[in-house]
């Protein structure tokens, strides 16, 4: 197909795929001519996967090649190209380096002994390691261990959820699109438990105080 | 206390600390004199709580402002409170009008289904739901249902970790302490579970591919 179907099919302008071209995100078609060329269904499944990666996951253009990069090369070991895929979509918690390190300290004491009580086998490159003990640096500092004391509560929960998400993108068979459902999935992801436990909050804190709540508006 | 101890006793700035007052933050001290007044234990935990609010929460001073203003109102219950104060922690998933709004309506269905088997009790003016159905809508868009397929295993590990988080906050007792609870332990959990989940992510990662690695790498 030329590029004006490839667009259509896709979804994508004409003038994104150009760009997309140039940046090396997307091969270059078949060459038909001095100013045309030939796509195929590799070229729509591929620009997909870099407006997913773009629009969802918030990758930058160099972070796209890089996970585009490690999905080609057959060399990269599936569980590799997944934690570089990972690596782009975690925030990192930003380290104040003014404040105490005791409590950082403590921190990440407290999340390698859970780390180690559950068997967990993970790297310390994984930046979610460094978020985790700023968070956890965070309420100790706020003088307060709530959160730290809810940190097995957490991990059991998103062990549980990890466990399926990770089976499902895996079932897909294919290394690009699951690499591509683990990048989609995980973003996605966050917003979707960020808001079912807000709504779960709701619930819970209705349950609890809702027969109280008439009795205080009455005071 | 002189506006000095106060600063030393709570770490923040003489400057914040007017910044505060002037902005109904701070309720003013005793006035001991033209230019003088005198501070108490209350103002100490009271700039605990903004400073928690803001550095913490992200809130801007006028949601701070909101927020203490229920905390303070004993005529408005605690539920009403803590759901004031949830709603400034609930980061809104931009809507495209643009966007097909079938993708919108099966997302709205799909959760409403959720909500009504789960038994929840939740307002549909908990921005938390437009989220939801803004992530699973943009799912569907993306012609992928595997996350959609995973709403009942999140809803389930959210509700579990809900129960424990309200019971924990509601438990501190004090009005006060436990809408700063609620606003600070959203907030850093949203961060903590993402970057749990991560490192889960990779655990099950390795334990699916782990083997397959080595093989994939000799290809």
């Amino acid at each position: 197909m030329r590029v004006g179907e490839l667009s259509r099919r896709s979804g994508v302008s004409v003038a994104s795929i150009k760009y997309y071209l140039r940046e090396g995100l997307l091969p270059s078609g078949e060459r038909t001519g001095p100013n045309q060329a030939a796509y195929d269904d590799g070229h729509v499944r591929r620009l997909r996967m870099v407006r997913a990666l773009i629009d969802v996951g918030g990758l930058s253009v160099a972070a796209t090649r890089d996970v585009l990069a490690a999905v080609d090369d057959p060399q990269v070991p599936l569980h590799e190209a997944l934690g570089r895929a990972q690596a782009t979509t975690t925030p990192r918690h930003a380290e104040n380096a003014e404040d105490d390190d005791e409590a950082r300290a403590g921190a990440e004491r407290a999340l390698a002994d859970l780390v180690a009580r559950r068997g967990w086998e993970v790297s310390p490159q994984n930046p979610a390691w460094g978020t985790a003990v700023e968070v956890l640096a965070t309420y100790t500092r706020l003088g307060d261990d709530d959160l730290a004391g809810q940190l097995e509560l957490y991990a059991g929960a998103m062990e549980g959820v990890a466990r399926r998400e990770v089976a499902a993108v895996v079932d897909r068979g294919d290394r690009a699109r699951t690499v591509e459902g683990a990048v989609v999935g995980t973003v996605l992801g966050d917003s979707l438990l960020a808001a079912l436990r807000r709504l779960a909050q709701e619930h819970c804190s209705h349950e609890l105080l809702g027969g109280r709540a008439g009795a205080d508006a009455q005071d």
